[in-house]
């Protein structure tokens, strides 16, 4: 018998065991069950329970080795004292795949069963997990998880060492219409780990961008080593808890991660090119930005607002983080001069002024957009009497899909019911859009920061 | 006759005449004669224009001469080159405070015109403006300003050099149910300036907490004297833009303000006890944890999670902003081990895993709640499949409403669609609810400088 080392049956089996389902709704052995029926997967699905005919309607099997086909991959939610001879079952059906969704096993103190299990499986059976969410994999339609039923499929792949999180997370990126093409609930990684999740996920052609939430490495190595080839196709965004002392001695206690030194990983991170958000929100602004724009050409960068106040504001946001706002060439400011009204500003930013109409938005938007000297635009917006937010964003949609907008534009609209409705329209569309300028500006520096990754690696 | 130093007719006028009120829907002198008429205002309404005989079925008047009363606060909206003419009727006629919307003063380079204002008004005739879009002061039912019309009643007092952005927050406010207790469109600052409007709201009984979005300082003395006398009654949260030298370049450009070296703003405000906000969103932050919390009596914290790694995230911040989460004493964990799962952790952060319900959330914080040791709770909750957040938020409203809660409480709910109602929900009933761990700690850090301030000023 070869060596399992494909851990592509997790992601695209042909069928899949749920070794512990239960008839019972509310129980994690039905939950799973049920969500891989909604979610419409198309392979077989095989409830295995000794004491069940049939679950949802499927044919349920006494075994594993009662299931009369190959078993691409097994669910198992038997309670911790049954696992390692369900994990023997795998081993003897040759399944190449198992997700362990039971705890009780390192994470609480008994590292012996987890060693045991894994003695059982080396070299013939991958495992995600033990304590585990599950997998959730949008281009298999496979929701083998007991999170949310109702997923929004994106182009993130999200990996998680909390279940909590990316539980409420995963509800969370359907509410905020981010998405995502997959989620790994990774558990104590026992056997799969980031490294081996990096190494898939470079490849997948459903993610655009990958995103980990970490409390501590066991083997850092493989991990920076994975992460170094796979930043050169998709960026790579970490957010790695236990930061502080104390914070490292929750993590501990939490997931008995070993936290390790914060300005080590702060420095193997940025060697490896990853790039490290420090909350939840911050990283899914940082991937919006990303998954829906092109990497910009350079770093001169243009704001145009309808106010004074948020373009100062943003102004402060780029000096903080670096930003280039570019002096603007003397006939762009001619060109610009013609459409604005006197009091406006045609310095950068370009201050419209409060009666800035959707129009006005078209014509300098489409400006910026054809000059070749601007890199990316970062678009402000703040809500007024006299104009419906929602035609603003209508104009900067057409300037993208219409007159095929080929560098990178961040947007914000702030205010209320209105701002709301426009900006969450423009989510839907796949547009990097937020409620303040400094996420804006925040969404731009994500894609500087990539510009000038790829660059160094041309160059380097 | 004596000089006017009192700016309270700004906000409890018995009457008040918009000059150059329009009959045409759109205009600013339509649309302020409007929001004073829906916003309830209770006092006489007077349109002047010479060519209309009412407005919005209010009779009109051709001059301010016209109006058979005494007049206690006029808004000028004639074109610029009238407004010399109409300051000297308001000053004719005895009014005691006017706001100047119109602009194409200072901001625009005709400081002259300006200046000569002033002189017409000096010591009879307050100013606040020109270039604002005015004030609204709940308690006094007045919107006599040309933003919304729909304002959220608040405990917050808005003072706003930027217009757009001051509309587009009260529009904000509205929308996020934090709401305002005032808000003042502070333009020019010819005449009456943050200082005036500081020792106003610092007696104003509806007003709980200021904030000041602030680009550029006249008398920073007189300002800073006031602040440091209010913040003893109530506390000051500032954004001050242009922090960064090319943000400091725009805010010129805009309001024409000089900004000033950012260090030397942030040793001022801190030596006045101003609390500096980085962006909108945190200064909001801030003020519904101080609006709607008593202050703490120490600085022991208590985390409360159902989630490991929103435990650990909150752990973090915590730690970088000085925040300290306490070490339990032995009889509280005796306590608490009671109630929680064996898996769960006694230590802080209280992490009781994602099986935990309302139930043991209204255990674990009745069991704090009546600790006096605990100076005050985070509240953190994962969204999980098996318990509806809104059951989560109920229990914690009850705990403070019913069982009279003495200390600090700020809450997190993380997920999806439920979560934000059950989040939205705790808006509505005056919590300090946020949508991320950060975010609720970052509040609670607010109520420890509260306490930190008042604790030195008190000693000292």
């Amino acid at each position: 018998m070869t060596a399992v080392k494909d851990i592509g049956r997790f992601f695209n089996p042909r069928n899949i065991a749920i070794v512990g389902a239960s008839k019972t709704p509310g129980k994690i052995g039905h939950e799973i069950v049920r969500n891989i029926c909604l979610s419409g997967f198309e392979g077989g699905i095989f409830p295995v329970n000794p004491n069940a005919n049939s679950i949802l309607g499927l044919k349920c099997f006494k075994t594993l080795r009662d299931i009369p086909s190959e078993v691409d991959l097994a669910l198992i939610v038997v309670p911790a004292e049954l696992v390692e001879k369900i994990v023997q079952d795998c081993v003897d059906k040759h399944v190449p795949a198992a997700i362990i969704i039971t705890s009780g096993f390192s994470e609480s103190g008994h590292k012996e069963l987890e060693d045991r299990i894994l003695a059982i499986a080396r070299s013939k059976l991958r495992i995600v997990g033990p304590n585990t969410f599950g997998i959730y994999y949008a281009k298999s339609k496979m929701n083998a998880t007991f999170g949310p039923s109702k997923v929004l499929e994106g182009k993130t792949a999200f990996i998680t060492q909390s279940g909590a999180l990316g539980l409420a997370l995963m509800d969370w990126t359907t509410e905020e219409k981010y998405g995502i093409s997959s989620i790994v609930s990774i558990g104590n990684k026992s056997d799969v780990d980031d490294a081996d999740l990096v190494e898939f996920f470079a490849d997948d052609s459903s993610t655009k961008c990958l995103l980990i939430y970490m409390e501590g490495l066991k083997n850092g190595r493989n991990f920076f080593e994975a992460s170094k080839r796979a930043v050169i196709k998709k960026p790579i965004v970490v957010i790695k808890a236990g930061r502080s002392a104390r914070g490292a001695q929750a993590a501990s206690s939490h997931t008995g991660s070993i936290a390790g030194q914060d300005t080590i990983f702060n420095a193997a991170f940025e060697q490896a090119g990853i790039m490290r958000a420090e909350e939840m929100t911050q990283a899914f602004d940082w991937m919006q930005a990303i998954n829906e724009n092109p990497v910009p050409r350079g770093e001169d960068l243009a704001i145009v607002t309808n106010g004074g106040g948020i373009g100062v504001l943003a102004t402060d946001k780029c000096s903080e983080l670096g930003l280039k706002l570019m002096d603007l060439p003397d006939d762009l400011k001619e060109e610009l001069k013609e459409c604005l009204p006197s009091f406006g500003s045609i310095r950068n930013p370009i201050d419209m002024t409060a009666n800035a109409d959707d129009v006005l938005y078209g014509k300098v938007l489409g400006i910026l957009a054809k000059r070749k000297e601007v890199d990316g635009i970062i678009a402000l917006f703040c809500q007024t009497a006299n104009i419906d937010p929602m035609l603003v964003a209508q104009v900067i949609m057409t300037i993208r899909d219409q007159e095929r907008l080929t560098k990178p534009l961040t947007c914000a609209f702030i205010g209320g019911h209105l701002s709301q409705l426009a900006y969450s329209r423009m989510l839907e569309k796949k547009f990097a859009a937020y409620p303040t300028a400094e996420r804006a500006v925040d969404a731009m520096y994500a894609l500087i920061a990539r510009y000038r990754l790829l660059n160094s690696l041309e160059l380097g």
